[in-house]
Order: C-alpha cells, then sequence, then structure tokens
C-alpha cells in the first residue's frame, strides 16, 4: 500500500530541513539551525520536532508517517549494529575544534530513528544529492558522473557505470579527504592537515583567512588582486581533486553545487575547468563540469527519492512540483 | 556450446604473455618482451604470433580458438568506434619518453583481434588482476576491495558493492595518475608532474634516481642509509595514494601485488600500514592491506576468467590448476 505522506530530514553543517510530502508534491519544509549542544542524541530530538511543527502547519498526522529518508554530513560509523554519524563538522570530541561547542564523537542516528519509523534510509548528504539530481535534475542519462558540493565542507557522490557508490559503511565518497598538499599547514576538521577540504572547504578556508569566505569572494568579483589570488589558487586545487576523481572512476560528467560554487560559478568554472583539461587527454577529453539542477533542495529531494513509491518519482519527473516550495525559517 | 580451448594475453609495460587452456586448466603460457618498435599494430601481431606458436607446443588448433581474454596496461581511447590502447609506457608519441623507440599515440588493438575472435574481452590489467583475485584468489569474498599494482608502473582495479568499476570507457582504476605532489618535479609517463605513478612506480623512480630500483631496495634491505630514505618517502608517498583511495570510495581491503611490492613487502607493509592508519579512523579502520595471492599469473588468470564458462570457473577454484603451469619464455 502506497503511503499517503513521507518525511525527509537533512542534516547540514549549518543548517537542518525537514520536508513533508504527499504523491502532488513536497507541501512544506521546516529549516532551522543544526543544534550542536545538548547530548548527542539532541540532532535527533530536533529532527523529530521540526517534523511535528511542519506536519502541523499542513494540516498532516505526524504520526501517520511511517517513511523517512535522511540525508546528512558523514562519516557514518557503526554503533552497536547501527548507524551512527561521526561528522567532524558537527562532533565537537573528534578533532577538538574550537568553535564546535560539544564533546560528541558520534550521533546515534539510525537508532534515535527506528522506533518512529517503520522504514529508515540514510544516506551521505552528497549521495542523496546526487540521486536527487540523477532522479530530476542535471544527471539524468549519466552513469559516469560524480555530484560534489563546495560549501561549508566539500563532500562527493560517486556513480559508476550507474552504479551509485556506498563501500563498506556507506562512506564511499569522503574524497574532501583526499590528501592533496604535502606541505600545507591547511587543517580540516578530520585531523588531515593538506587534504582538499581543509584546503578550500568555507569553514576551514575562512577560519584560516579570519575572514568570511563571502567576503572574500565579493573582493575577488570586484577585481581586488589579493583576493583574486585567494580564490584562484582554492580553484586550482578543487580543480585537482576533480582531476584526482576523474582519473580514478574515468567519469564524463562533474554535476557542482554547493554555496560557494553557486555564487561564483562564473569566477571559479573557468579555473576549475583548466586544471581538469590540461592533463591526461585518454583520460579527461571530454569531462564535462556543470551546475547542479536542484539548488537548495536538492539533499531533501534526494532524501525524499530514497522513500519515495516509483510512481510518484516518475510523476515529479515530469510535473517538478518542487519548484516555488515554501520554506519555514525557525529562529535556532 | 562449451569451447575446447581459450586463450588469454597480457600486455605489460615490459613483458607480453599469452595463455592457452582447456577445461582442465590453462596448458601452457609464452612470454616475451613487448614489442616497442615497427608500426602500431606489432603487438596484436607478437600476440597472435605467439597463441599460434603455444598452440603448437601443446597440440592444440589455434584456429580452433574463438574466445580471448586481454589484459593490458591502459588508458583504452576510443578509435573508430573500437578500443585502442595508449599506455604512457609503450606509446612513445604520447610524452615523448627517451627510453620509447616509437612515436606510436595508440595502437588498434580491438580491431586487430575482432576479426579472428568471434568473443573478444579487453579489460585493464589491473581490473584483469582484481577479477582473478576476486574470482581464485585472496579477494573471493570482499565487496570493497582494490588490487593494486606496484611495478613498473601503479595501477589499480576498483571494486565497490561487488561491483568492478569500469568507467566511461572502461579506464577506472587510473589512480596511479592521481596528484599528490604540488612541489615534486617527478615526471610520469603521461606528462604529469607530482603523480603517484610519477613518485614512485619501478620506471620512473629508477630513471630518475639513475640506478635500477631493484639496487636501491637490495641496499635498503641491507641497511644503507640513504637508500632506505628512498624506499620510506616512496612507501610514504604509496601509502598516501591509498589513503586517498580508502576515503573516496569506503574500501575495506586493498591488496598489493607487482614486483616491486613482491619482492619487498616485508619493508613496505608497516611503512604503508602506518600512512594509512593514522588518519581519519571512522574511514580507515579495519581497513587491511594484504599481498595479492596470484604472483605472477594474476593479470593472465583474470584475462581467462573474462571469457570462461561459469563451471570451468568454480571447478577452478577449488583444484587451482594453475599451480604449476609451464611458462616459455622466448628471446626478444
Amino acid at each position: 500500500m502506497h503511503p499517503e505522506h513521507l518525511a525527509s530530514v537533512d542534516i547540514g553543517g549549518t543548517k537542518l530541513s525537514v520536508t513533508v510530502a504527499s504523491r502532488a508534491g513536497p507541501l512544506i519544509r521546516f529549516v532551522q539551525a543544526t543544534v550542536k549542544t545538548g547530548s548527542p542524541r539532541a540532532i535527533v530530538d530536533q529532527s523529530r520536532q521540526l517534523l511535528v511543527q511542519a506536519c502541523a502547519h499542513v494540516g498532516v498526522d505526524a504520526h501517520a508517517i511511517d517513511r523517512i529518508g535522511v540525508s546528512t554530513c558523514g562519516p557514518f560509523i557503526r554503533h552497536e549494529g547501527q548507524l551512527a554519524l561521526a561528522p567532524p563538522n558537527l562532533c565537537g570530541g573528534l578533532a577538538h575544534a574550537d568553535d564546535l561547542p560539544n564533546d560528541w564523537t558520534s550521533i546515534p542516528f539510525e537508532q534515535g530513528l527506528a522506533s518512529h519509523f517503520a522504514q529508515v534510509e540514510i544516506r551521505n548528504d552528497c549521495v542523496a544529492a546526487l540521486i536527487a539530481e540523477r532522479c530530476f535534475g542535471a544527471a539524468q542519462n549519466e552513469a559516469n558522473v560524480a555530484y560534489v558540493t563546495w560549501s561549508t565542507g566539500i563532500g562527493f557522490g560517486l556513480c559508476v557505470d550507474g552504479h551509485i557508490l556506498h563501500g563498506k559503511h556507506g562512506n564511499a565518497g569522503h574524497a574532501g579527504h583526499m590528501l592533496l598538499s604535502e606541505i600545507s599547514e591547511a587543517l580540516c576538521g578530520c585531523g588531515n592537515r593538506g587534504d582538499l577540504e581543509g584546503l578550500v572547504a568555507g569553514r576551514n578556508l575562512g577560519n584560516r583567512l579570519g575572514q568570511p569566505l563571502a567576503d572574500i569572494f565579493a573582493a575577488a568579483q570586484s577585481g581586488d588582486a589579493g583576493a583574486l589570488r585567494v580564490v584562484e589558487e582554492a580553484a586550482r586545487w578543487f580543480g585537482r581533486g576533480l582531476y584526482n576523481l576523474v582519473t580514478t572512476l574515468d567519469l564524463r560528467c562533474l554535476l557542482v553545487g554547493g554555496s560557494v560554487w553557486r555564487h561564483h560559478a562564473n569566477l571559479l568554472a573557468p579555473l576549475v575547468e583548466a586544471e581538469i583539461h590540461t592533463r591526461f587527454p585518454a583520460l579527461t577529453e571530454g569531462v564535462t563540469l556543470r551546475g547542479a539542477a536542484l539548488d537548495d533542495l536538492v539533499a531533501d529531494m534526494g532524501a525524499l527519492a530514497l522513500v519515495m513509491p516509483a510512481e510518484w518519482l516518475a510523476d515529479w519527473r515530469v510535473r517538478k512540483p518542487w519548484a516555488g516550495l515554501q520554506s519555514v525559517v525557525l529562529p535556532d
């Protein structure tokens, strides 16, 4: 029997969103800053509270929803047989980062939801985004494709030969932690120095430069030479990371999303493409770099797709009912 | 109808081998230095000549063999709709390397064999090796596993979620060309500086040091401090490459083969493991590094497996009929 309603949760390093959908399309999306204080279960509780509020907002019985798709920043670990989250962007106990007000080493997410829902599907947020782009977006006919987000962190969803890669614990796509520089001191939340995320992710790069990345990009866009050098160097590292991925997986298409990319693709795309295409033509020829189609909703749509009946999916692909979805932003 | 006999060709940067097999097992293996002069078709001709000679040696009618599995160094390109080889280790026209006496830019291999065999299956040699280790060797129960060769070059075969990765042109696994160093001048045959293969592959490292890598390893094994530093640095780069792969694909097992590894695993393994396991426990915990099981025959066995009936495969797995296979080494 098909469900009346479905729900999704998307857990990011900055924001958490909950979406409620019927067959007709997504009905409402509630967004709030991700809680980073209290017990390791705080994010589970926040997700459930937002779901109750979102359901009340559209007159849906929250207790009747028994399928939930979850997209979340990773990585996953196994904790007492169930999937738990251990993201360095949220768990202050992993790298003892100064800007995280907790000492969590993991978040027992599957355990927290399994008692409330008959079906819980949890994926890394970039895997969810890739699924969304393949179902509804800019990668519908791509068999060898990566989704990449350049945002607070750097993450990947990978598809080779039409198969979405999961790996032993669902952590395939953590290529943001690939080591690129042997001399850089750039620190990543995972403890690495000189990995892709340490070098260019919004949080790390902003921390290192002592000002928000948005300000640096704005200065670069208006021609400031120093800011432009920072952006060019970041684009070069990002391009080297993408080249490494193409050469490892023989991809044809790279779909880039995330706030950094979305706001500055005009500046970044030519620099990143140059870094990919000047190398090893047998592997890089014909590789296309393009923007993701689903913008802010990409992970939510992927999480919904995880628990959606096939005929909803086919119907949504044609009707695009997510356009105009209302997001309600709650105070912290 | 099942074939009476099958054949395989393995094309390496140094040697080419042809194996003839019946249901009972591989019958004979002929080996010769890979030809690197003449027309781009020289290697196709050499393969066919070796097959005729190998068949004659065991009294098999070469013309009755209609299935051939091929394992070869890569990468592949598409040339007039068919798979051609463009390996920087063989094609002197790609990076204009001084030690290659030809100006080939590609080798039309599929075209050269398709008119002689009803079934031609061509895979990268490390993909073939991975298939062999999963069918007959040390990776029979591994769903998330890479085969890595450390030899003349560096190559990978990748399996994620039980699926062998191919990519858009069958070139998945060219992670030897992943960039690791931003400052090294180490030149790879592909033209990159500072990629894994440029940094540590036998041919490149030996060229750079001005003496055969075997001599350096021998000196390191007997305690020479300078040689030991070279080996330690190479092991560190190799380990960083493997770490990058684990973090990208969430692998559980790394199977290493190739002449460099095989002869010096005692020295290399602890150094390589340290480089993997000191990083990001959520991704690296439980990852095992072990030697490949099939040694010199790994690519030949993989190439045979590509065209082998399933019941031969199940039977060979139990009987291991490749043990004691005779190799006839022909003069150049």
